[in-house]
């Protein structure tokens, strides 16, 4: 929900970026058999929010996202998708987008740009946890995965977008290929089992797991190399086609 | 794409909307073998839209959604989804608009508000076509059915919108119950057979569609009442479910 920009760019009339309107990311990782999402912590006010910002005048709402994702992950060409609009009047709550200009040297006045309504367009990102490199903006000083089942309180309606997120995630999980963006590029039959129960938060049967992907036709099994004692090393596989983003 | 308050309300400061946002809505109903859209056309104008309107400072943006299309359609209570949100600078053109405008009797100045670049909230709604009177807005004097096959050009990127919403339609197809909303309470196997066609724009087979609906769980059979002759009359079902919106 902040803008990425030096905080001094923040003008009062918010000129440069389109009015009311945000973009916000539940950035998704793997790793140890936990789901994590990428939180921000905005400095000097204890306040945690997903990575987001503002759209420019002359900027694609679907680049505003990728270029916010690339700027906290280090990462290019990951998957993206668009799967919410939230503009519920609820939403609305200046508080903590006061606190943050307060803590960044800006007293607002009553009809800042920032403390008016916003509706904010919901991405969920695919990344593998081991390559991306989270990276704080200017208005914050810790940008840090976190298990998806452990998160800090988040500010406005940040939680509810990161359940969104994960409801579309389940729904997606066959047809999407989503292991193809959370999982490195071989992994054994139990990784992609141990993602799948992730996500699903249920125990999966594991030969009935194991037929119904191989029915897939997605996966390719790479062939053994002989070593000694290998011969008890579960099989790898990897991803046969290339995402459909 | 336009507002459904009277065209002396558009005042050029846009107050009482949210700026630089719109909702689309296109909303399906099926009818002899055809899917149909309800389109708008704009008074001396010759322009085509899909049925939109803009979202009101004090109203949640499902809501608006909700308030254009029962001003459409004359319906409450149907099923209506978000599915995208467009956002590319590319859909910015003032032109159309600037002609409503004048058609309507009003000189727009260059930074009217409805000149402006425009984000809109995309929906997709299916309505009965049995039950649904169109009804035109009080900048347009035709709201009709059009096949979707057949549609006139349309402003905007609003054919891309419809594009996606019918892929929406496509990936919702099974999970969503999509048929209970498009047909009437009743029905047999080879009206929903012939909706499935429509949609997927492909032929299936008879006994295969018919094994996989029964086996979804969600029809149920109607008992035939006795009446001479019909022996040979198909069978009725009607969904035994609640929809899922």
């Amino acid at each position: 929900m902040q803008d990425t920009a030096n905080p001094a760019e923040i003008k009062p009339e918010g000129s440069g970026f389109l009015p009311g309107l945000a973009i916000d990311s539940v950035i998704f990782g793997f790793h140890e058999s936990q789901l994590k999402i990428l939180i921000l912590e905005y400095r000097n006010t204890g306040l945690f929010a997903l990575p987001g910002g503002f759209i420019k005048k002359n900027e694609d709402i679907n680049d505003a996202a990728r270029r916010v994702l690339t700027e906290r992950t280090g990462l290019h060409d990951i998957y993206l998708e668009q799967f919410y609009t939230f503009g519920d009047i609820a939403r609305y709550d200046p508080e903590p987008l006061q606190k943050i200009l307060e803590a960044n040297g800006i007293t607002p006045t009553n009809d800042h740009w920032l403390l008016r309504r916003f509706v904010t367009v919901g991405y969920y990102a695919l990344v593998d946890f081991t390559k991306a490199v989270p990276n704080p903006d200017r208005l914050s000083d810790r940008c840090a995965w976190y298990d998806l089942g452990n998160l800090p309180p988040l500010m406005q309606d940040h939680q509810q977008i990161v359940q969104k997120a994960l409801e579309t995630l389940r729904a997606n999980l066959d047809h999407k290929l989503v292991g193809l963006n959370l999982l490195a590029e071989t992994f054994t039959m139990a990784d992609l089992q141990s993602l799948y129960e992730t996500i699903l938060d249920q125990k999966l049967h594991r030969s009935a797991f194991q037929r119904k992907m191989l029915s897939l036709g997605i996966l390719e099994r790479i062939e053994k190399k002989y070593s000694g004692g290998a011969h008890k090393a579960p099989y790898l596989y990897r991803f046969a086609h290339e995402p459909t983003p």
